[in-house]
């Protein structure tokens, strides 16, 4: 048990070119908020950073829901919370499954509970509205549930009709827009979504660590309305909500500092405008994926249901898939992520995310996978 | 829904004495830290990162548990982890009840179906351990669950004997050391504690955002054994342990900086030792406590159940303690708390944690103190 302090040393993680499907790379701006000085997280100062990071979240996602901030978890502590604030024992949930985190979304609403009908696609395909439409006819659910943006795939959800489809059966409608928030439109009042999360480290270029949630009145009152406490005392709304409300009731303790990160990350995205920053990504994924063909490559997904942060690359028969990332990663400090689950060894994933989203970073990287594949 | 860019200035947090009952102080090495470069969370160089602050876990807790990892969330999150992974519905939980945090243990327990069963003592007293025993014969529990340091009242509860009442019902032993850890000593094996949870925003003298948790042999194998899965997807150990072991299995985000940040703060903590930094944080408090007498101040805990990391100063009949704690802010820049509870009004609360706890500032406190009570 005893520790040689000699054996840890300075850190130095250097500097990566982030294009995998997150954390992407970090403004310094962001970087040197987050390491401002730690205050008191009632500290009036404090308080005046919260209220402000609630309003900018509100900007970023379109909404004027009062229950806009950021859950003190990642990414996927954005989805529990979402699940297990609305879902109650027994209760119907229509999940839309093409990857990794509709999957996992199933596994969330199954463990509290829920009866979960899956709506399957192929992983690499959008799921058809209307196979939702029919499993909620069906199935009268609760909540209908589909991720925005499959990191899994860079499969790109289409949203509209989906409140049609949600009000003809009663449902509350759950969006998992991690990879897509401030990269593409999130319209979620305009699009009528009860429920929604993300995540910091993709297009926030933040690093992880938060997840910034938004529940609708709809959603609240059916919080309000449970006949059990939520079975999660970390992750309940309602005592949050109080918290980051006027009343300011003390809950946990805010994550002070990754919340100065992700205020100076929304600043940066308000300043940049979110029109021209959509554009940007847009902009970006064309070069990248003309460039790609131009090499000879394919993308997974076809065209119209492409995201434009998160590029699924097939792996060109005969290529070790691993050791290209491995030689861009110790060559060229260029991170890029492989395939999950059933595209394990048949994709490369490619993100163009926030401040990794670059001409440069396009360029340099289709040198450097030209560079790894034919030289 | 448009935003103004202007109407959100540049964060300048100001710095602050932070001698509140949390967060403390960071140390600029920590801040520094923090603010390193984002890198993957899969990259080589942060899985070495990751085993290095295991490591390091493992040396302040005193124990050679496995599953010795920081979650990705406050220190409610630990308190969640630890119940979530181990209690199924119906299960007896013996819960010691002195403060803020054994309410909040035995509210965490309630919600996930356990059968609670409160050892109370009065706030500003530890938990007597005969009553802790005649509960546990009576009720054979699961688990025993005690606060090692209440903050809300700064009482410290002796654990002697603790593990020998668990035996003889055969019950895991649950251990809060939220505010404990790194103050004094927690000693996780020698006192046979199976589940325990800390913070990293006190005695740490890390930002608040990570919970430090270890889980002994045996509470892995009543994690193992479980019939139903953990009914909470994010803080599932049984997954989480194959992301922080060596395969490496994908579970959600590492909060990479944070993780950075804690690292460094651990780093610090060996490379003072921990009998010196036990010691520091004894001799402040007694200083502090000396001089706090001297003025005519008296402590709310009797001498052998303090706590020398957080300190409850009965506050003196005809003073408006608000006014106190906020002229100490507005003129002085110190931040101490106030009470909790059946407390709120008639307690300070000044910390001496980490980073925090120096000759200078308890010497600063007591002279601003001073000069605001009778000045």
């Amino acid at each position: 048990m005893t520790i040689d302090p000699k054996n840890f040393r300075d850190l130095d993680p250097g500097e990566r070119v982030l294009m995998g499907p997150g954390p992407s790379n970090v403004s310094p701006r962001v970087l040197s908020a987050l390491g401002a000085p730690c205050i008191g997280h009632l500290d009036p100062y404090f308080l005046s950073i919260m209220d402000e990071t609630q309003a900018l979240l509100r900007a970023l996602f379109q909404t004027e829901n009062q229950l806009t901030i950021p859950v003190s978890g990642t990414g996927s502590a954005g989805m529990e919370t979402c699940f297990v604030n609305l879902v109650q024992p027994g209760d119907k949930v229509v999940i839309g499954v093409n990857g990794v985190f509709g999957t996992r979304m199933s596994d969330v609403a199954s463990r509290l509970g829920a009866e979960v009908t899956r709506v399957e696609a192929e992983w690499g395909r959008a799921v058809d509205p209307g196979d939702i439409r029919q499993a909620a006819l069906q199935e009268k659910p609760k909540i209908i549930a589909l991720v925005h943006a499959e990191t899994s795939t860079g499969v790109r959800q289409p949203i509209g009709g989906l409140r049609d489809i949600a009000d003809e059966c009663g449902a509350l409608l759950l969006l998992d827009t991690v990879t897509s928030l401030g990269g593409i439109e999130v319209a979620v009042d305009k699009w009528g979504i009860d429920a929604v999360y993300s995540g910091t480290q993709k297009c926030l270029s933040c690093p992880p660590g938060l997840s910034p949630i938004s529940l609708s009145a709809r959603a609240m009152e059916v919080l309000k309305k449970r006949k059990t406490k939520v079975p999660n005392w970390y992750l309940d709304m309602s005592l949050v909500a109080d918290y980051w409300g006027s009343s300011r009731k003390y809950h946990h303790t805010a994550p002070v500092n990754m919340i100065y990160a992700l205020r100076e990350a929304l600043r940066l995205i308000v300043e940049e405008g979110m029109a021209a920053r959509f554009e940007r990504h847009l902009t970006n994924h064309q070069a990248l994926v003309a460039g790609l063909e131009a090499m000879g490559l394919s993308m997974l997904v076809k065209p119209e249901e492409r995201l434009p942060m998160l590029n699924a690359v097939v792996v060109p028969d005969g290529v070790d898939e691993l050791k290209v990332r491995q030689r861009l990663l110790a060559e060229y400090g260029i991170e890029i992520g492989g395939g999950l689950g059933d595209l394990s060894g048949k994709i490369w994933r490619v993100g163009l995310m926030g401040f990794s989203c670059s001409r440069r970073n396009v360029t340099l990287f289709l040198s450097a996978l030209e560079r790894v594949l034919w030289a």
